[in-house]
């Protein structure tokens, strides 16, 4: 049921290094464009690709191809490559594009390493806060450095929830998602990446998104899993690279059950 | 029209270094509480008010009654003093208490000073980000020190908005909003007052919001028309201690004329 829990050994402590070298470069980049003259030019694009968020990919592209020249990529801006390796990484350079864009801090690099399809290693990388959290199966998860964890909050009613926007929902996914708005105690909006690593820090109890891609949540089932929470899709399926797109990610696994069933 | 056309004379340089001192004082505040165990303890209430916000007012009031002994003082927290006074402090100590609580760095100090009911000095500063704009009749606006202008953006479909929550909307302000959003280039959510104040740096062109309060929008006028924006209520009136809750703030006149029409 959760999506780490499908493989039997952790990853080896130099991947997890090597995916924080990542972060680091994909920061570095991403600090250099953000604010700069680059993004008063806003593209026709409704999710601006940038030349940051090119440029942050290529970057992790070139060292995983020199420290890890075996293992696949999957990412946003320059595409698939030996997708059948048993490593394979998932990279979004720049999580919260339009939040970028606008000189809202709360976008991220998301980076996944997947072992034979299931997410084991996770970062989420603000650069812009100098926040990063880091999970692997088998590890606790932290937040720059520290051990977090999340907060117990099995009920609905107590929770504190956020999505980035309803604007995709469908009216189904719309409606499922007023009976769990109509049952929390307060509902959020926006956060990017940012909001999942705040179920993480135990600060924040659920959040939910649809029509996301294999980029954008990769990374969530470690690092939320690895402080003790809960990540699938909509119908509770662990995620991987052909999930539909729906997240629903819970601090207390007993808050994630009920809210499967709103 | 706009708020700050209504009085004659710029504020005391004085009064702006004051509103300055307040924004430090209530940051300092805010950080000492920012993510730290008193958050976990979420209260009941959905609009937490925490121990931060009050003394973060507190400490304001304090500095205020000292400095200017005369002034009237319109806060969050600790309510309503010398209304009636020339000049008159509207406090909100800790504006987006939701993102305060959950970690989110986004929140803010508001700090305006009404001359006769007008806004003429605003303070829009995120210390959680190290962020601040200060706005004033007669003058530039300024983020941390540097002069900024809001960006041209005439027509709709070339803008990026954003809006805290279309929660609270009644049904004609959603059908209002439906339109704009659906003439305009990109919707983005949440951000409470840093959104506004990404409006006079240039990278956002309209915010709006409904069911605010004199301490959410007083701030606003004197930050955004001081960048070469636009700030009034859905019906294009003048922002002031009677206003309707109501916010459209737009970094181009132009835009701000178009959206009141939709």
């Amino acid at each position: 049921m959760s999506a780490s829990g499908a493989t039997a050994e952790p990853p080896p402590d130099g991947f997890v290094d090597l995916a924080g070298r990542l972060a680091d470069a994909a920061g570095t980049m991403a600090r250099h464009y953000y604010r700069s003259s680059l993004n008063v030019d806003a593209k026709a694009d409704a999710s601006p690709v940038t030349i940051a968020d090119r440029e942050a990919e290529a970057a992790m592209r070139a060292i995983i191809e020199t420290e890890a020249p075996g293992h696949g990529i999957y990412g946003e801006e320059h595409g698939r490559t030996r997708l059948d390796a048993e490593w394979v990484w998932v990279l979004d350079p720049i999580d919260g594009t339009k939040a970028f864009v606008i000189g809202r801090p709360l976008f991220g690099t998301l980076i996944a390493l997947l072992r034979n399809g299931v997410p084991v290693v996770g970062v989420i990388d603000c650069p812009a806060l100098g926040e990063r959290w880091v999970g692997a199966f088998g590890r606790a998860t932290t937040f720059n450095g520290e051990t977090v964890r999340t907060r117990a909050c099995p009920k609905p009613e107590n929770a504190w929830i956020s999505t980035t926007t309803t604007d995709p929902f469908s009216a189904d996914e719309a409606a499922g998602y007023a009976r769990l708005r109509d049952s929390v105690r307060v509902t959020t909006y926006g956060g990017d990446c940012h909001s999942y690593a705040l179920v993480a820090s135990g600060t924040l109890d659920l959040v939910l998104d649809v029509g996301t891609q294999p980029y954008d949540y990769c990374a969530l089932p470690p690092v939320i899993e690895g402080a003790g929470g809960r990540v699938s899709d909509w119908r509770g399926d662990p995620l991987g690279l052909d999930s539909d797109g729906t997240i629903l990610a819970a601090g207390d696994p007993a808050l994630h059950t009920s809210a499967l069933k709103l």
